[in-house]
């Protein structure tokens, strides 16, 4: 029997959702805590929507258990599961962390949009004082809106065709972020930052969620789609000359981002 | 990023007691499912003694958990929340691994016992009918003295100055195997297997648990202690002659029949 990699004292993290094969984040995570000479794994765990509830007390009583990362479908129910939330998770009434803090209290935050912002300041681009043009209002749309906002946005514009998503979004934002927001058009002209939050480039025949041709070269243009990478909005705005950041950079600021909250402490 | 090591294709299996800090089983058993190409990894999860009856029925729910190990204190209160039990599982009223079986059922068993026995069937010499002698009966005795009937021992005699857990197996042995067993005292003479099955050995100051000049070649002499290795009973044993299996062929053993339980189905 060789030195053993996973011990009784090995930190356990898990991530929560429902499906759960296609998530990577658990060999993500793990591997740079292995790097950091941290003792600890991200498992991911399958629970099924209508058990969050009895799952949730019972993740959070382990001694052993210092973090839990939640994805679909459990982003909205996993918020009352937290003795605190950050602004932006308050705001969102979403999260996609939540860590078991030094006087055992629970916290809960929503880095999914935050790992946009992020991947747009590591090109050098400012968000603050910026105009934020953006098409979806789903999860990853709410939460880039908020972090765009947080980060000093002048104003942001955003649309999405289903018409619910978009009023509720615009209320949530106009609550929290009075006068800096209106809901807009596909047209992205005289914008500085230029998102698709929609899954629309998720195959190459679906049509452009934003009108390319008023596109211009000192936009940054970003998207949230993985794969393929680059869209081919992120294709066309190459070609004019705009900074593009895909969803792989989202992605990659994402990890950074939970790394930092995951292994900031732990209950022993 | 590069090929992560787990994913969310990953069978998890899980290791549940408390304290959990001591456990080596995760490393061990997670080696073995890599060297077998088994995409799975044992989780240790601390759970503590009065949250067991909310924890197991989530853990059970869970369609990405295929089995899991218990440890103390959860032992006996682990049986309840098996579907089936193996034969010696439902005599000991305690198990140590419980699985999902493909009708969705959860098997549980216990591999305490299994995992000596197995240690010594290894050396070539048989357990079916000889004459053993042990002392303990503790959790690690009852689960040995059920193995050793099981694999057809003729005879079983036992001790433990515990008298509670001395009658406590001499019920349970007597109702599941009428006439095969009985009490005795420390002298070992006349038998064919001798075991320690208490945690004298541990400290070098502990009394011996069994007479060793007693002891006789011919025998086989067992200690379930790990560390030290040998105790100062099987370096006796050993002097005079005896085939001696310690605590970490015990281990061994087990690890073995515990990696064949868990990886032999899945639930999906």
């Amino acid at each position: 029997m060789t030195q053993p990699s996973i011990t009784g004292k090995t930190r356990v993290h898990f991530l929560i959702g429902s499906p759960i094969a296609q998530v990577l984040a658990p060999g993500w995570l793990t591997e740079r805590m292995r790097n950091a000479d941290y003792d600890g794994m991200l498992v991911p765990l399958q629970i099924e929507k209508g058990n969050l509830e009895s799952a949730l007390p019972v993740l959070k009583a382990m001694p052993n258990v210092d973090s839990i990362l939640i994805t679909l479908p459990h982003k909205f129910g996993a918020a009352a599961f937290c003795d605190r939330l950050s602004e932006r998770a308050r705001v969102l009434g979403a999260i996609n962390a939540m860590r078991c803090e030094p006087d055992g209290a629970w916290f809960g935050d929503n880095f999914d949009g935050a790992g946009l912002t992020a991947g747009i300041l590591k090109t050098g681009r400012p968000i603050a004082g910026k105009k934020v043009f953006m098409v979806g209002a789903g999860g990853a749309g709410s939460s880039i809106a908020v972090s765009m906002l947080e980060e000093g946005a002048s104003h942001l514009t955003f649309h999405d065709i289903n018409k619910t998503n978009e009023q509720a979004l615009r209320d949530k934002l106009d609550a929290a972020y009075p006068g800096r927001v209106s809901v807009g058009t596909h047209i992205p002209a005289g914008f500085e930052i230029v998102v698709n939050a929609t899954s629309a480039g998720l195959r190459d025949s679906d049509p452009l969620p934003i009108e390319p041709s008023e596109l211009t070269p000192a936009m940054v243009v970003a998207d949230v789609i993985t794969d393929p990478v680059p869209t081919r909005l992120l294709a066309a705005a190459g070609d004019i000359g705009c900074i593009t950041r895909d969803g792989t950079h989202m992605l990659d600021g994402q990890i950074g981002l939970l790394f930092d909250f995951m292994v900031a402490h732990s209950k022993r």
